[in-house]
């Protein structure tokens, strides 16, 4: 257990290496570790290997390991007394296009003052560079003072969090034993506001799917054939068309079957949050929720499954003008889900349904892109209870608990494949523009991200 | 008038110089003049080039004019007694995505045999540069064998044909006195079979519009903001859904009401013409005809108007997933339109529609593509009973008098703004695969429809 004096020493050091942390992490950002794109697979390969490499520095046993797809790195500190925690993030990022709309290149970092907050500007400062780096400068400043960790540390650093993670589950069922620990961190998630930092416990689950229709067997030119030939466009918008009812809800048969109303006592809790609506709307040019009539945006966001259509394309995109009806048409299409739904059950509806609305002269074919479902964090635990208050201390406020939109597939993968709950611990901003052009991280996220570690840390270590 | 004998010394000559009308022809069909592609625009000018060259060669007077877009070669022959001819067609030619699909590069065009039939493969091989070279090698062939043409002809041969078009009619404004003739010929229709020539009479009309649908101000994450923030994909798709009737009509709100039902005269014709609606569908790998219950698939196409989604695309559409709630979508859509629909009224229906649709915090941008309306020869016309003779005589049977689901927009323009009907006289084939991969034209196609035009010249001369 560290003295009050090391901790007051630790975040002093915090402090004082701001700089040198910072460097490592605009190192990191200027790697292209996009795991979506086949092009990019030596980049997530570059930072997997500088991951592995800073972290044998301080004291770790870190490696690389091989997938079939991008490397996972695995660490382990030393072996000490107290609780054994599994910190998680992840090494790859969203692609960047749109390109034209980033005001700097995506991949040569920045920090700059945007009204009046320090920023740090790439793709991937937020999600995940800048988090999972909170976590290892902490261990850092931690080993810098004491010459040792406060706890034991293990850490799994994924490289395809951003493309469908597939390959993930199997590593951690074959090196499971090795993974064993108490608790799962993550970092990952926001906190509830500038200055309340907050603890997630709810995550929405993922169904993700990709749908192609054909309908001719080649492009026709609409002069010729419009009419008469089926236009896969027009059939893959009605199937689109036909996944959401007036009133905002997802009209996909059996959806809401397995989902249940959130208790009076949640309902409480998230209305004490102080959600202002109109401002998390307004922040994105929108000013009405788009989901089922008479829910708060908390609901709709934390609490109620959704279907949204990441992409679509059909025909001819370029400029100008094609008269053509093109042979296929393809949709990218997710589910978010909420405690209660099984993913398997959702695809398996959804394919149903598309497969129950083809015209005649039409096929589907469907492309899988990951799925798992909701988790929920049990709201008593001890562990809990110490980080919240490790929170709490740096920033001066209770932390808050909290619900989030997202999924994190492998927070259910701790729990179904090695028994931990995890704890969803980050320091982002809604505004950090994640997967969209600008993506930033506030030097403040970083800078007492690491501090609230280092508290966290000591905190589990009690 | 030219001479029983001087014909079939003309007819001799084309037979015997086939091979150079065919190099020329590759020559044309290697140069790029994609007209939609700003990237192709010296290619445009290339290809007019060419052509004024070979007129000029041929005793025309021919140059190639400015626009603001692509040039317009004007030639004229030499003045003389008898009918004057205005010739049109165009030199420009589509786009070749997806290029994955073509068997050969589509500029690098071949003579190759497929399924018993000699066929010429290239981008615009058939659509339209194999077509207008018939005419001019026809005029070649008069002019080799006789030193001189059978009657006045003068030409117009435009570039933007396939990308709107919106430079030619007011170039023909400007030209309107050098541009005058007695009847205009165009060559960009298809012959009714292998076997049989016709002439279309009847051609739809087209409006084209594209429309961008803007809800949030950037990208979002769709965890972040799933089921609260709209999502443009889902409003594009909801529109689009809605301008089709499960019956297969077109939904647009009027949009039928200018539509008159075609006589039970052309009825009966059009019933004679032994259409096969399985083969025609078949041969695209389709069943059964999309539009109006209850009407035949040559109705559909030529008689009644249509509704198509040419394109669309909205979010992340590359490789793998991207959960991204796109801030735009948009779609390219065409309406093909028949006799008494006017397509300014047509376009503000739609569009009407649209912003009627719109859902709260989305905003529309709509971009007009052209429109022009349908067009009807009358029937009973002195030069079509020439024509028609002169296509029997070739094919050794009646020629047919066909409508078209196309649109020829210069037909309309010829007769608003020239005074002049048009013969649309073609020898392209329903499987020529124009505006899609291996684009291709019948050898046969190309020498009898040359030979075709040495006839017609003849029969327009008596």
């Amino acid at each position: 257990m560290p003295s009050p004096l090391s901790l007051d020493a630790v975040l002093a050091q915090v402090d004082a290496g701001l700089d040198d942390s910072l460097e490592r992490l605009l190192a990191l950002l200027r790697i292209k570790s996009i795991s979506t794109d086949p092009a990019f697979a030596q980049d997530c390969r570059r930072a997997a290997e500088w991951l592995a490499g800073e972290l044998n520095g301080l004291g770790f046993s870190a490696s690389a390991r091989p997938t079939p797809g991008h490397p996972v790195v695995v660490a382990h500190g030393p072996e000490q007394a107290g609780p054994h925690v599994l910190f998680y993030a992840h090494y790859d990022v969203q692609p960047v296009d749109p390109l034209a709309l980033w005001d700097t290149d995506p991949f040569d970092p920045q920090i700059r003052e945007k009204a009046g907050r320090k920023i740090i500007t790439a793709r991937g400062a937020s999600d995940d560079k800048g988090q999972m780096l909170t976590f290892i400068e902490a261990c850092r400043a931690w080993k810098t003072v004491t010459g040792a960790l406060p706890v034991r540390i293990s850490m799994m650093l994924e490289g395809e969090e951003e493309s469908g993670g597939k390959n993930l589950p199997p590593f951690m069922r074959e090196h499971a034993a090795e993974l064993q620990a108490d608790i799962a961190l993550v970092c990952d998630t926001d906190m509830w506001d500038h200055t309340t930092p907050s603890i997630t416990t709810m995550l929405r689950g993922l169904v993700a799917d990709e749908v192609e229709i054909t309908a001719a067997d080649k492009d026709l030119h609409s002069g010729m054939f419009g009419n008469a030939a089926r236009n896969p466009n027009q059939v893959l918008a009605d199937i689109i068309a036909s996944l959401r009812a007036p009133d905002g809800s997802v009209a996909l048969p059996g959806f809401y079957d397995d989902v249940a109303e959130i208790s009076p006592e949640v309902k409480a809790q998230w209305q004490g949050l102080g959600f202002d609506e109109q401002h998390f709307l307004g922040a994105v040019g929108l000013s009405r929720p788009a989901g089922e009539q008479g829910r708060s945006v908390l609901e709709m966001l934390w609490a109620r499954p959704t279907c949204e259509i990441n992409g679509m394309i059909g025909g001819y995109t370029g400029d100008g003008f094609k008269t053509v009806i093109p042979a296929k048409a393809s949709a990218k299409i997710s589910f978010r889900l909420v405690s209660g739904m099984d993913p398997d059950r959702i695809r398996a509806a959804f394919r149903a349904h598309v497969q129950a609305m083809l015209p005649p002269d039409c096929t589907v074919k469907f492309t899988p892109h990951g799925g798992s479902p909701a988790i929920t964090v049990p709201a008593d635990g001890e562990f809990l209870a110490r980080a919240l208050k490790g929170l709490s201390d740096e920033w001066g406020k209770p932390a808050v608990i909290t619900g989030s939109g997202g999924s994190i597939p492998v927070a259910s993968d701790f729990k179904a494949i090695l028994g931990l709950d995890t704890l969803l611990i980050g320091f982002a901003h809604v505004d950090d523009q994640i997967h969209s052009p600008n993506e930033k991280y506030d030097l403040e996220s970083f800078h007492r991200g690491i501090r609230s570690w280092v508290r966290v840390l000591a905190a589990l270590a009690e």
